[in-house]
């Protein structure tokens, strides 16, 4: 027979038993260990064929390497360790097996690179597009969480990598920023902290407007990936940069020494990861973008955000 | 503007403060505090339109309380304590917006009666039929958790309720046993549990797999729901209660001392829920069926499975 049960056999096989995970797959729920001290961070994301992805360009492990390295992005936002994870899926009837085996595959990967065990999930088939939810399980300790809400007019807006142009490629292989998140709050107090996912000026609008504050951009400091200059959409490079999304590099907020003491010692090198400073805070509460030559115009949020009317 | 920033404003101006919740809807994870001598119980399910239910029969109220119910069963096999949950849902484009509220309106009354916030989720938009996942957290204490695993030869199996023909309404408003789990490991020492959700007969089958042990149920024992009746298919109200599922009750095994004691005492009945013996687990690794009239034959897992070819 090669139904779920098969499936869910082969991944019990591939189970390694864990410290934290007393109990693993394969029971109506999975049971974790949890220090004392620690608060539990939880967060979900659904990935759905054809509106995040499209399966015959991906592949299927890309889709679960991707569908478990958004919710770890969303961990490393909130500076929290990740623990534990479930998954969920609707699998084509036909090709599900290898497709289900795929994903996991992909997922793996990070699973294995962030130590977050997959512990358990639920395997469904239909007749519809491939669908995948993960949730993500973390720790907080002392210096955490890191939340939206926090960044103060006067603070240096640092970012941990360049934007734009991520859907021709990126959004699928790039690296969650846990270690990066985890190494920055050892280091400095972090006010505020979100990731890239709907593109910079929607995400920045969000920290801001949990932080009670404004921001400007300065154009000519902004990094920009070389894949937003491959459109030939009559939108500029600039504009991919600030609006394309799907980028997760972190966006955070600290005091101008703690910016500048990270700007010139760049202790995220050896992660091949450099800081850039791309902005400040203020208490006037708009998005204002100034332009390299200087003039400066309203930031409008052109991120992207589900429709639903 | 009516996407899902507006969505999510909805959403949070309907959120109440919760002791144990220390970052709620809104920012890139929730935060959860955590009693120092508690395990971590994590579980998820998903549900498809077209599948697990049908939207326009349904209502989305119905299919929101159901997509958290299935979960607070899951957390009930366990005997954990519900804590919190988050959900993630693919909606329909157009007329997106109001199902996304009728399936929150449908959890938030499972929500406050079982005290589970929701505190967290994904939103999105597609073209594609209604997807809801919905992850829960419970915790368990020294007296949990109870597994698949630990049924012994010899052990009494109790049932919390009549089984079969679930479809006909009962999956969409049954409560689950959560109260009732809490109990009865207060009362005596529950060796194995399950929750019935593919069929009596998998889901034995799954019990006695993990236990490592075999089991005989008695039809004249069985408890059937009169809607098993409501059939015109050919199959008896006895095989609807075998192998229908999605009914949700919970199957148990305790000592026959402790069974005894249970079906004479009823705990359940303030929680309007009576105790059923349905048979026994025994050395032998198969599984048997007696019927009425004495003679005995296997029984055969034919409860629900998702097909992956």
């Amino acid at each position: 027979m090669n139904g779920e049960q098969a499936y869910i056999r082969w991944l019990r096989q591939r189970w390694v038993a864990h410290p934290r995970v007393l109990v693993g797959p394969g029971d109506d729920a999975a049971v974790l260990t949890w220090p004392s001290d620690r608060s539990v961070v939880v967060t979900t994301d659904m990935l759905m064929e054809g509106t995040c992805f499209v399966l015959a360009q991906a592949g299927a492990r890309r889709v679960g390497r991707k569908a478990l390295a958004v919710n770890l992005s969303d961990l490393a936002a909130m500076a929290a360790r990740p623990v534990a994870c479930v998954v969920s899926v609707a699998l084509p009837q036909v090709g599900g097996r290898a497709v289900a085996e795929e994903l996991y595959l992909g997922m793996e990967e990070l699973s294995k690179a962030f130590d977050i065990p997959i512990v358990g999930g639920d395997t469904n088939s239909w007749s519809g597009p491939l669908v995948i939810a993960v949730t993500a399980l973390g720790e907080c300790g002392p210096r955490g969480p890191v939340r939206r809400r926090g960044a103060q007019a006067g603070d240096w807006l640092l970012l941990t990598g360049p934007l734009g142009g991520s859907l021709l490629g990126h959004h699928l292989t790039f690296t969650p920023r846990v270690r990066e998140a985890l190494t920055l709050v050892d280091l400095v107090r972090v006010h505020a902290m979100i990731d890239i996912s709907d593109g910079l000026s929607t995400d920045l609008a969000h920290l801001c407007q949990e932080s009670d504050c404004g921001a400007c951009v300065e154009a000519a400091l902004l990094p920009i990936r070389p894949e937003a200059e491959q459109f030939d959409d009559g939108r500029s490079p600039l504009e991919h940069a600030l609006h394309d999304g799907e980028d997760f590099e972190l966006l955070f907020a600290v005091s101008p020494e703690d910016g500048a003491s990270l700007l010139a010692d760049q202790p995220l090198q050896p992660l091949g990861v450099h800081l850039y400073r791309i902005g400040s805070c203020r208490s006037e509460k708009t998005l204002t973008l100034i332009l390299p030559d200087g003039r400066s115009q309203p930031l409008v949020p052109r991120g992207y955000e589900h429709r639903l009317d």
